[in-house]
């Protein structure tokens, strides 16, 4: 790996400086807490009992054999669950998710009844032994034949959870697998089309792919009362599994205390309610703690990426400037809405890419089927949209004899420019990313293109995602009487670096060094509300909250050495722990504490709340002032091997281009961008879950492959594009996502580069390369 | 036992109402949580070695037979914690005691060593097994003899900690066992007796007490990386620990996270530092979690209260007018200083009593000795004041054949009074509080007195206390975004109802439910700083914060429901948790936060910060413009019946006054006082610890009397005078200690009324009231 971060000169002291992370020390030696870990005394271990069929009723569920097996506490059932809660339906956009099934199932793997006991395995053996009889109903599996009148209905009623307004005219409407249909209507695609010189259909289809955090999904309850709770759990949204079982459950918010750790990955998956509500309901039966931890082989059927099926017509002009884009987008919700609506919603409205077009129709619908719940993944759903326009891209490029690259710059958005939604686009950077990895990869030069079996090729992509408002973050700064700083926030520092982030913001801020400050892990009785750890947003909207919390502290020790040193604060400065004035009078924090409070003792609390600016789109146009508090764009260009005997594909090289405003800390954003393209190139080349009747044929880490070190591009490298961003915290935006958009298309561009084949469908599996292949060249293979 | 609670009319609706504890459920199911209870993944028991010697030069420590006992983790002695630890050496006001013993002891029951095991009987036995040899040096016990030039020295040097000014003088200084002198110049002593028609001497004893808390001292350390610490512990005084223990390492205080839960009683036993720096240090030897709990023996060793000589002389007129009063007052402080000094210093300056004294001469020393430490316990030296002050005054009073309470009324201090300190006295219901408790006990009314060899009698008694200061609070309350909310403060409840209190407080404050709010124990990383649990400090110094905090909270809702209803801020109110204006338009908390967030999101954080106001004493004379927030004045009175053939006493009538401001909690006030009243009860005729040598023979509850549930006064009774104080929050004074104040001297007095015989050494134990009546009919026992 090369390192291409430059130093950028800033005249900040900690912030744009590469602070080795504050918990890298207790990571690497194995001391660092994980919920995993944790063991509460009189703890009950419970195992779950999953459908086996995709699609049913409920006949009856024998646990008698379970619960005679020594060692068994108990076997729990949705019957149950209906004596304590008499709604237990959970979920972000819809209450449609049971605790435990009540009366039908839904996918396969939907928990059916969890027995408990002292040892796991005894609580495993348990589980064996329930017998579960079903009746089943018809399934359907696929997004698009789901969506279709007739097809067999998931949910006989929608259950919006009235948490987004665009979600309430959908309330009790029944007999649809259709949880939301989101639309952008710009300009006149009819009169766009007719203006076009060609036009091009094409249909782009992605598989469900897991998270896959190495860090399993698990969550702990406890109750000492049977009326109030503590979660523990391995979650990126602790304030809203609070507020979400406080729901469930009838209680008052403050009744539930919800703690994280650190997580060994979440990348979206430990996101909302997976096992929090129902160890929380389980405490409340049996009055003991309950753990409950998944295996590799149970994660697969709790969340995945959407599958979608994308249908792109494009008009473009003779001189390559594409006049009308109509995309229609059909995302397989799996069995659960979870968060899969908002998917459908804010990565819908970029469809368009980040492209100026005149007329574009843009729709999206979320779509029930009998596969498992899909949710937030990476991306949000703009890597499946960025597959589709940027192979379009290079079908149309190819197509007109353009490059690819010139392409993408006549069309791409500038500043200023109108984005599909009517929002005029700033601080965008996508030209220069582009540019970017066209430089990094040397694409106006001459390359090795392989020999015999063995061709190899470029290519390039580039996409852009908005980031989430309306949304909420609060910090708070304790500044101690010895000066040392304490930050108290609810964002979850899964690995992408929050805690130095955060600590940077808050140190740049208050005049200090970062490693001198200590970050208070999430546990909502504690640390104040924080929306989730997703989409990217922590470093602008938690780092916003976080640098008004610590303006709110330095700003009441300025006034307090102010009065002690004589002068107005305005006129004091903070460095070091150190206030000093133009006369050269100094003091130390720990004096001012002294001064203050008669001794060593004391605190200053500084309070930062930030909501970006935001206006809501119209719901029939998705026309909006100002749909997004910042863009993010990311550029990726790679070179690949194809063996054209195998369809093995070798990414080699993989650049990536990130617009981050301004890096918090350089070294931390270079390994995001390249931790995500590196993730995916998984789900471009290796990673799909395979289903049959519902089931996951291939759950396990052996038949599911993730990138392996081996598997990372022998030259990886990333380019920060810096220009602070006019509302962000020293300028910098979020990146956690934006080496995600390029490499599926990029890699799928290199292809047909490198062997003239294009294919469709992803993941580009050997097989399905080698079909189109030999599909190509007439020799086409046998089916399967 | 009778409830003389008065509802007072108010208008305020949390504030002045009986809430039921809002612990109390988990309480009674055994549910809560005290630290006691904790166990840590991985933890080593420790079992501390202690010196068998009072005062000794450590020759050597065998540990070699501990170390091979199988189970038997490691022995730590001083030597090993020198090796991590420069200074280890602690303490709130001199830096006098060691973590391990280092080169010599100076009491019976000094850890010497500690041995570490994964099961606690192993550690127990290994500690048995490790030899240690002393080379004695010669003990001095007694306050008096000890403060004498020639007496054997304890600590070489004194090492003052640099918290108090007054102590600063003392450093360095060598051979002398006196931690402290304090004084009061209050007029012309001499010219004071000059004009006094009577002069009385008299010298009062009392022996060393403990506090016998029913939760043990245990504290629990634990870190991940050896850089920083987590330490759980029953403590008061959590900010304390952390402070301390922090700069006994050399650290940055937020990298020592302390956190507390319910304590299982405290009465200042567990203020400052006790087992934390010792399983701080162990933690970070043997990078394994470690818990020490005591056993009761062990307890009797830790910590104390106060032996003291006090030598009083009273000038007065034949009218009964004092006009002149010498105190010299001698605290026997034991090996190291922990808060004696502060005690010597703070109830030094009340040593002349509630009473309006022109000639007043105060001296007040802390004196080194070799028994265990003594510190804070509840009434911090008062109650060994007054029981002086309240002992001469019916001496004085029965010699100028005047009645008791006529002598008192005569002489004490009013509101506009002047103070021997030279503040002038306000809102002190002193008169009140002796005409309360007279009313209740029916003074002047006839009583049966005995008949035979069973006489009865009655006593009363009255005593002030200054509050603490300088001093600070700090209080955070967060309104979640369904109206509910979270008070988070570092104040430790530990029996005394201070989480039910403080939620009323802020319940008032912003218009909601007491039960309704979820209070959060302390815990450095994330409550505030709050000095300590002392002193009865809680309701008035963080009652004052959690006012503030919620204030601010409350101020910033209502300016944001005025945006959004259209009207001023100032003609909103809150009540229920809706904020509705005199038009009648009203939002609830959970409609603004919805108007606000976009949604059911975010926070109100509103901060509090306390510190009372305060004027420095002069160091020589004592004089202050205010020495104190507020005055603490209890009142007692007995009715007691006397064996005079075994010399035991029963206490039949208990009736307690206290000024107490306002009662937040009328039921949970009247509770303290009685409750203080049993305590010190216990110490007036039942508790002392006997030493030999420096050892305590009676150091197990079978053989150290605490009072049982029958030796409750049948008649027990407390009003609460209520006066509110214009500094306090709604009015609140502490309370936690006026009950302890009267009921010594009210015992003696009742003995000298019911048998004519006075006894001036504390406590009345059978025996040495017997030998009182036998010596005074001229028939007296043999000595012992």
């Amino acid at each position: 790996m090369t390192q291409t971060v430059k130093p950028v000169k800033t005249g900040l002291r900690e912030v744009s400086r590469s602070v080795p992370r504050l918990e890298g020390v207790q990571k690497v030696t194995g001391a660092i807490e994980y919920i995993h870990h944790l063991r509460l005394p009189g703890m009950l271990y419970g195992k779950i009992v999953r459908s086996t069929v995709a699609h049913a009723n409920i006949v009856s569920i024998d646990a008698a054999a379970a619960r005679e097996l020594p060692g068994v506490h108990a076997v729990i059932t949705g019957e149950d669950v209906l004596k304590i809660v008499p709604s237990p339906y959970y979920g972000p956009a819809f209450h449609d998710q049971p605790v435990l099934a009540i009366g039908k199932v839904h996918h396969v793997g939907e928990p059916v009844a969890v027995v408990l006991a002292t040892d796991p395995h005894v609580a495993e053996d348990g589980a064996d032994l329930v017998v579960v009889e079903y009746d089943e109903l018809e399934p359907v599996f696929d997004e698009v034949a789901a969506a279709q009148p007739g097809a067999p209905i998931v949910h006989e009623e929608l259950k919006p959870a009235g948490t987004f307004a665009d979600l309430k005219h959908l309330k009790g409407k029944k007999h649809t697998n259709i949880a939301l249909d989101a639309m952008v209507r710009h300009g006149d695609i009819e009169r766009g089309f007719a203006m076009a010189d060609h036009v091009f259909e094409d249909t782009f289809k992605s598989g469900q792919v897991m998270h896959t955090p190495l860090e399993p999904f698990v969550s702990l309850a406890e109750t000492r009362s049977g009326k109030e709770l503590t979660i523990h759990t391995a979650s990126q949204s602790p304030s809203f599994v609070r507020m979400e079982v406080a729901r469930m459950l009838g209680w008052q918010e403050n009744k539930v205390r919800v703690r994280a750790a650190f997580l060994g990955g979440g990348f979206g998956a430990k996101l909302y309610i997976k096992l929090e509500a129902l160890v929380a309901v389980l405490a409340l039966i049996v009055r003991r703690p309950v753990r409950i931890g998944l295996t590799m082989e149970e994660q697969f059927y709790t969340i995945t990426k959407h599958g979608t099926t994308v249908r792109m017509k494009t008009g473009v002009k003779n001189d390559g400037t594409i006049v009308a884009r109509q995309v229609m987008t059909w995302w397989n919700g799996g069995a659960f809405a979870d968060i899969g609506p908002r998917v459908t919603q804010k990565s819908g409205f970029t469809a368009a890419g980040p492209y100026d077009i005149e007329h574009v129709s843009l729709d999206s619908v979320a779509v029930y089927t009998n596969l498992p719940p899909a949710g937030a993944f990476r991306g949000f759903g703009i890597p499946q949209l960025v597959w589709a326009y940027e192979s379009q891209a290079d079908i149309i490029a190819r197509k007109l004899g353009m490059d690819p690259v010139e392409f993408r710059l006549k069309n791409v958005l500038r500043d200023g420019d109108e984005h599909a939604t009517g929002t005029i686009m700033s601080n965008a950077k996508v030209v220069e990313c582009v540019e970017s990895v066209a430089r990094m990869i040397g694409w106006d030069k001459p390359f090795d293109r392989g020999t015999g079996v063995i061709r190899r090729g470029r290519g390039i992509a580039v996409g852009l995602k908005a980031s989430i408002s309306p949304t909420t973050s609060v910090a708070l700064v304790t500044v101690a009487a010895d000066g040392s700083c304490t930050l108290a926030i609810s964002t979850v520092d899964m690995g992408q670096g929050s805690d130095t982030a955060m600590a940077q913001v808050a140190a740049e801020t208050l005049g200090i060094r970062t490693e001198s400050i200590n970050v208070v892990h999430s546990d909502t009785d504690v640390t104040p509300y924080d929306m989730a750890t997703l989409g990217s947003r922590s470093t602008y909207h938690m780092g916003n909250a976080v640098r008004l919390a610590a303006d709110d502290a330095r700003n009441q020790l300025l006034a307090l050495a102010a009065t002690y040193l004589g002068v107005p604060a305005e006129t004091c400065v903070c460095k070091d722990g150190v206030i000093s004035t133009s006369e050269g009078k100094s003091m130390t924090f720990k004096e001012l504490f002294v001064a203050r409070f008669g001794m060593q003792a004391g605190n200053v609390v500084g309070t930062g709340s930030f909501e970006p600016p935001y206006a809501k789109p119209d719901m029939t146009t998705g026309q909006s002032k100002n749909v997004t508090p910042f863009w993010m764009i990311g550029a990726t260009a790679v070179e690949i091997t194809v063996d054209t005997e195998t369809g093995r594909i070798t990414v080699d090289k993989c650049v990536t281009a990130g617009d981050v405003g301004r890096a918090i800390n350089p070294a931390i954003v270079e390994r995001q961008l390249n931790g995500a393209a590196i993730m995916a190139i998984g789900s471009s080349i290796s990673e799909v879950m395979i289903f049959e009747n519902g089931q996951v044929v291939n759950a396990s880490l052996a038949d599911y492959k993730i990138p392996s070190f081996l598997d990372i591009p022998k030259h990886i490298q990333a380019e920060l594009i810096q220009d602070p961003h006019p509302t962000a915290p020293y300028g910098a935006k979020g990146v956690g996502e934006s080496g995600s958009f390029g490499p599926t298309p990029a890699i799928a561009n290199a292809l047909e580069d490198a062997c003239g084949v294009r294919v469709r469908e992803m993941p580009l599996l050997p097989e399905r390369v080698l079909r189109a292949i030999r599909e190509a060249a007439g020799t086409p293979l046998e089916s399967e």
